[in-house]
């Protein structure tokens, strides 16, 4: 099937993916007045009196917002934030679909992050966490932390983390199957944007060997004042031997390969090159770095892309539903480490038949995503993040 | 039954009056690749291509935010943006019931009318239209009329023009049912916030014969340097014979009296020195200006209230649900006077069994609201604001 042509004839008939439903009847002068006038002055004049009882007389406690600004939509790049919403949609859809959570898409039209920020802040009390989606870098590691300062409610920057969990998921079990020791790894990342800085950073502190992070130049190295500021810092946590040289010298002797980047920029010498048993997660959509075939042929040991037409996509729907699902369950002020690392584990504990060609769960696996949140929600609690 | 206390047990039980649902399945690797990755890449290079494909593309075509400051919730006043909730919330539950717009509320926190509307403006590409609600007087008057001039979606401000019209309306079966021509009715007005200046300035342009508008200090004057700048300009649209004096100077000979102020300043005294014949809407909630039994006690012919407990309720929720479904229909680019004067209409002639005791439909009669919607959109025709 040609997804992109059928998708776009679906969309012109679905008019959306989502709606608004009630979940109270108001059929009858009775049902109104308690849904609506004169009723609901009661729960208005409880939640002035006590804030926090918004979670507990409203949605608040199960919605979230998807909100773009449209600068880094799937691989398409800057294409505006009503194009960004189609994709916006979609994962509102999966969000209730996978984790029960009550999604809603906004997009902003502005690049600024100060206005980007000030419009979130001044929205947050409607909403019990915040989902920040295909906003460029560096843009979105300025925005994400200044939310996450200012606000007692979870913030999430799928694209970054999103992603390294479910690499990092793929990566356990793959490390497995080929029967290395993760701590063993010498890991190569090719794309130094949102998802592979925080690849980077995710992976080292599930303590991994070595990362070392390539971007169209090649290997960022400590030290090279020509990088902007979130290089830099990426530099300095990563390629700890501080070589130089191109990707393909990278990748010589490297026990995994993760892609996110373009089309195209890994030959089969270069995985030929890498040590036994490679792994390779060619990322790039809707074209990897390498193709599967080649990567195979090459003599990768287990290969993932991004295609959910291949064995192994490596796709962070597996991660958001559950994640925001136990995070909102405990009413977590945040999303730490410690949830992000029991998401990653809990995903790569719920692959029945393990094997090759099956290192990861399936998208629509209802049971990855309850164990996701549990996962989370536990480590929430363990970690004191927790309101209720 | 004790709507409030009971409204608040309810309130807890059901943690959210509204919920997104996916309107699309998600449970299979083929249906994933349609509604979200990688077919969704295509409505998006569409809607990049042309902006205005997000009509056709997403839900924005019928979906409408309903947002508030908290700064005048109900009769309860400034109890803050998320004490605003269970109004916003109960709205978008009507807004689903009752005219299929897929309504979702948001509260702002900040009462700084340039970060409202700023805020808004960002978000307006998420949307198809903007329901404004419960922000106060002044500031809602220019909130809107700026949003207004920079967007070209629908923007309204429930409190005053759907006030206004529901008022309008019963205004039209009441003169009727006592046999008197709207074009000679002389009408005191007691507010003058956002509800008593849009009914004023509503009621001239439906060619009422005079409108004399009171606040707390007594009536409107033109010239009266002390009054801010709103009520300046509605003194100069109202009380041409140019009185001075108190509420009940004003009421006396006068045909209908309008409350949208506060409890208990009407006496059955000043009932009585209107003219005969007079009509009472007394719509302060949740106490009238003066209780219904005692105004027809003091010889009021209609007597209409907020109550639901009460024939005549007078509400808005005829109104809100009829006219977006109806701006949203035609893709109007705005609510203007034509359509607001259409949805009145609407609302007096669909009246089943009219009589002093049921001058308009019930809040929860689907015909009216099919009835405003379809009005609604064919004046947005006929005066050219309709997009499709």
């Amino acid at each position: 099937m040609n997804y992109r042509e059928e998708s776009l004839k679906k969309h012109a008939e679905w008019r959306g993916k989502i709606e608004v439903v009630p979940r109270v009847e108001v059929d009858t002068r009775e049902k109104l007045s308690l849904a609506y006038t004169p009723g609901v002055a009661e729960p208005c004049l409880a939640i002035h009196a006590d804030a926090e009882k918004s979670f507990d007389l409203t949605r608040r406690w199960n919605t979230v917002p998807v909100i773009t600004d449209g600068t880094a939509v799937l691989g398409l790049g800057d294409i505006g934030p009503e194009a960004g919403m189609p994709v916006m949609e979609g994962k509102c859809a999966l969000f209730k679909a996978f984790g029960g959570v009550d999604a809603f898409p906004l997009c902003i039209r502005s690049k600024d992050p100060d206005e980007i920020v000030r419009t979130i802040e001044l929205l947050a009390g409607s909403f019990g966490g915040v989902n920040l989606e295909d906003i460029s870098a560096p843009r979105c590691f300025e925005i994400e932390r200044r939310l996450r300062e200012d606000l007692d409610i979870p913030v999430f920057h799928d694209d970054q983390h999103g992603t390294a969990i479910v690499v990092s998921a793929a990566l356990i079990n793959a490390a497995k199957l080929v029967g290395k020791e993760v701590s063993s790894l010498r890991i190569v990342i090719n794309g130094a944007g949102a998802a592979g800085s925080a690849i980077a950073k995710f992976l080292l502190k599930t303590g991994v060997g070595e990362v070392t992070v390539c971007d169209r130049k090649g290997i960022l190295c400590k030290g090279d004042g020509s990088l902007p500021p979130a290089m830099q810092e990426l530099a300095k946590l990563t390629n700890r031997e501080r070589r130089r040289g191109l990707l393909a010298d990278a990748m010589k002797g490297a026990d995994v390969f993760i892609g996110v980047s373009g089309p195209r920029c890994v030959t089969k010498e270069m995985v030929r090159e890498m040590a036994r048993d490679a792994i390779v997660f060619a990322c790039a959509n809707p074209e990897p770095e390498i193709s599967r075939e080649d990567a195979i042929e090459a003599g990768a040991a287990v290969v993932g892309t991004g295609s959910s037409e291949k064995p192994n996509q490596i796709n962070n729907v597996l991660v958001f539903p559950g994640l925001f699902r136990g995070a909102l369950d405990v009413r977590a002020r945040t999303i730490n480490d410690e949830m992000m690392l029991a998401a990653s584990r809990a995903i790569a504990a719920c692959v029945d038949g393990l094997g090759r060609d099956h290192i990861l769960p399936y998208a629509y696996d209802l049971r990855a995503h309850a164990a996701v949140a549990k996962a989370v929600a536990e480590a929430a609690v363990l970690t004191g993040v927790n309101k209720i």
